[in-house]
Order: C-alpha cells, then sequence, then structure tokens
C-alpha cells in the first residue's frame, strides 16, 4: 500500500501505527502532534461525505482520516508552498491520490476556491496563538503553523461557515485559553457549538487542549463530555487515546 | 446573632451549617440548591468590595457571601415581591441589616437603580431555561426562578457590564449545555471569561453545571479548572464541595 518516497534533505518517512499509513515530516520544519490525531478521531465522517481539512500542514488529519472513515472526498488546504507539496508527496506515497486532493492557498480564499455550502465535514487544526504572543519570524514555517499570521480565529471560523451546507459540522481543536472567542465567532457565524471535549495530560491537571464539533444552523444546546485524561500517572497513556492499529 | 423570624404559612427557617446563618424558605415557592452554595464559594471577594447579587431569590448567596468575605457592602435584587420580602426577613433575622440590602426590581433596570460602574464584584445564579423549554405559568415563584420569563441571559449579562466598574469581577453559575450563549454575550458585552469550573455529578459523569468568573474589559485569556466533582462513588460528598462550617 505505501511506496517509499523520495525524501529530501531534512525529512524522515514516518509510520502513523494506523493501518500501514505513513507522512513525510521535516522536523525543522513542523511536526503534527497528539492534537491531530485526537481531532482525526474525534471527528464523525458519514459515508460517501465531502470533507475538507483546513491547515492542513504536513495532511496527517486527511490520511488519518482516509484510514478511519468512508469519506467520499478529502480536500486540504495549506498555505505554505513547500509544506504543501510535501503533503502532496505524502498523499502519493499512501495511494491515496484519489481521495485526498491537497491545495495550496490561503484559508481566507477557501469558499472562494471550494465553494458556498461545498462542504459536508470542516476539520481544522489551526494556529493556536495570536500574533502578538512571542512571534519572532512571520515567514518561518513553524511560526506559520503556530501563529495566526495569515489567517485569524475568526477567518477560519467564517470562511467554514460559508464552506459547509446546512447542517454540515466542523470540528476544531484548540487552546482552552481561546474558548470565550472560539465561542463567540461560532454563534457570531451561525456554527452552533454541539459538542466539546476538554483534554487534560493528567486526571489532575488542567486542560491544555479542547475538541470542539460544530453544526451549521444547529440548535443552542452543547453537551459536554467528561475529560479526555491523556496520561495514567504511571506515564502510560489512558484508554481515552487512540491505540495503534 | 440569629433571631428566629416570624413565619408565613408553608415558610421554613433553613440552618445554613455556615456560622450559625439561616435563611427563610418557601418549598411551595423555590428552594436554592448546590449551585448557590458553589457559586458563594467560588467568587472572590476582597475585604471592603461592593457586591451585587442578581436574580437573588431568597438572599442565600448574600448570606453565605456574609459569612465568608469582608464585603464592603452587599446589594441584592429580585423582581418577584413576596420572594424579595421574604428574602429581607431573612436578612434582618441573621441581623445583616447594615451589610446585605435587598430591593424588589427588575434586572434590566439594574443599571438605573444602582447606577453605571457602581460595582466591584456581581454574583448571578440566573433562571437557567429559556422561555421556549417546558414554560407553564409565567407568573409562578418556580418558573420565574427556573426561566428566563423576566429577564434573559444576554439582559443578564448586559446589565453587568454596564454596573460594573473597569476590572469589576463577574461570577455566574449556569448551565454547560448554554456556556457558547454566555461566552459570546459575554465577548459582546466585554466581560472577558477568564476562568471556568464544569461540576460535574460523579467523576465519570458530564457536568451539569458550570462556575464562570469574568473581568470587565480583561485580557482574552480563559484558565479552565479541573471538573469539580459532587459525589464520591459511594454517594458521599467529595472534598471538592464547600464543608459545614
Amino acid at each position: 500500500m505505501v511506496k517509499t518516497p523520495k525524501l529530501l534533505p531534512g525529512e524522515r518517512f514516518d509510520d502513523l501505527n494506523c493501518k500501514g499509513y505513513h507522512v513525510i515530516q521535516n522536523p525543522d520544519s513542523f511536526c503534527f502532534g497528539i492534537d491531530a490525531v485526537l481531532l482525526a478521531n474525534f471527528a464523525n465522517v458519514k459515508p460517501g461525505k465531502r470533507v475538507l481539512d483546513l491547515c492542513t500542514g504536513s495532511a496527517v488529519i486527511p490520511i488519518l482520516m482516509a484510514a478511519k472513515t468512508k469519506a467520499g472526498r478529502i480536500d486540504a488546504l495549506e498555505l505554505n508552498e513547500e509544506v504543501a507539496e510535501r503533503a502532496k508527496r505524502s498523499i502519493e506515497a499512501n495511494e491515496l491520490e484519489n481521495l485526498v486532493y491537497i491545495t495550496q492557498g490561503d484559508v481566507c480564499n477557501a469558499k472562494k476556491i471550494y465553494g458556498n455550502q461545498s462542504m459536508d465535514v470542516i476539520t481544522v487544526n489551526p494556529p493556536y496563538m495570536t500574533t502578538d504572543s512571542g512571534l519572532h519570524n512571520p515567514n518561518d514555517a513553524k511560526n506559520m503553523a503556530r501563529h495566526e499570521v495569515y489567517c485569524t480565529l475568526e477567518d477560519v471560523i467564517s470562511q467554514s461557515s460559508a464552506l459547509l451546507k446546512e447542517k454540515g459540522t466542523f470540528f476544531m481543536v484548540h487552546r482552552p485559553s481561546r474558548l470565550p472567542e472560539i465561542f463567540h465567532h461560532m454563534v457570531k457565524y451561525k456554527i452552533q457549538p454541539k459538542r466539546m471535549r476538554l483534554v487534560q495530560p493528567y486526571i489532575d491537571k488542567e486542560p491544555n487542549m479542547v475538541l470542539i464539533e460544530g453544526i451549521k444552523g444547529g440548535g443552542a444546546q452543547l453537551n459536554i463530555d467528561t475529560p479526555l485524561v491523556i496520561y495514567n500517572k504511571d506515564g502510560s497513556y489512558t484508554d481515552d487515546v487512540p491505540k495503534d492499529e
């Protein structure tokens, strides 16, 4: 299933431990984290549905969703040209060219690129930090992935609202510290938050991630799951964390 | 400290198990719940500060705050005339007339009653349910306490924003299902959510209450505590629940 790709200097070909899928990463640029894995697991996609992953980076979320769902088509948008090109090679290496389509482009143009109300599901693991929080080099790929250099939280949510069909589903992972802004913009752009799960590193530690599901045009009723806890006290993963398959 | 008051038919004089304080309640009308106790415990009030409790009901929150804080003055607003009159008798019975001042009036007029930027701290345990969720008799005191008959969540938050001094503090207990609306309105009216604690009945049960602290004009950074769990598996209270004093 997997063809070993040509790797550029600095690149690795990492096993995702999920049905044989791999991803090309360059540790000098940006490597995916457990947040992407948790988001791919949190996102329910019904068979045949059209999915778009924004801020896709190495395309780890589309690859995991190709493994875990029966999505009809998965599009993925990445701004950084080098990162988008690397993501395309990952898709080819996994022989997913007929399911996952990488586009290099700006989230702020996403509705122009894909069309209004074109998507059943949107997933996004956006930059967590605003540009006023410790930004050094705005052109660096790591900074683009971590800071809102080219797209703000409001851009991500407003574009997603335009892209989603009525009753389409929006899945995002973010920092709990930004929950007020997230909910403010989701309500403003009529993606009603319907489900939320906080992620705590340990049972007695404050959450450091939050998984959110919204429905475009949904009713005002949020369900909050019990927290997802990453580690047992002995440092092993809890049963909440997706296991290798 | 406590004078036994004259009780009207149907009324009880309940010991709050907190420094000898009591409250008059009529079970046919509405009795306070653990949410009020948790809110009074969650609310930090520095010595000398001016506090307003909105939707005060039996005034249980002002009485508990009189016990637990060194507030300079505590005002409390209640719409229902019969409930407000009962609250006044509770304040007299506890000999708190020189600290706690009950006013009968509408939350929607609160800034007219008390004045813009008059308060350091606002506490509120508002009706949890919208009027379209199972309302039967809008004149009944229980329904007024539970449903947004006379004030909406937006009224409570917009009035609180006007009443608070810059950097004044807002404490609310509510249902987690309404968190998106709560944060939407808090951000809109510039009471920045700064701290949140979900309340779960048991460690493995979804939360059914949420405690929120906001700062008027505060910066955009929410801290989320680990969940407050009410019951141990054997049905006894956990250490998270305020103990009798």
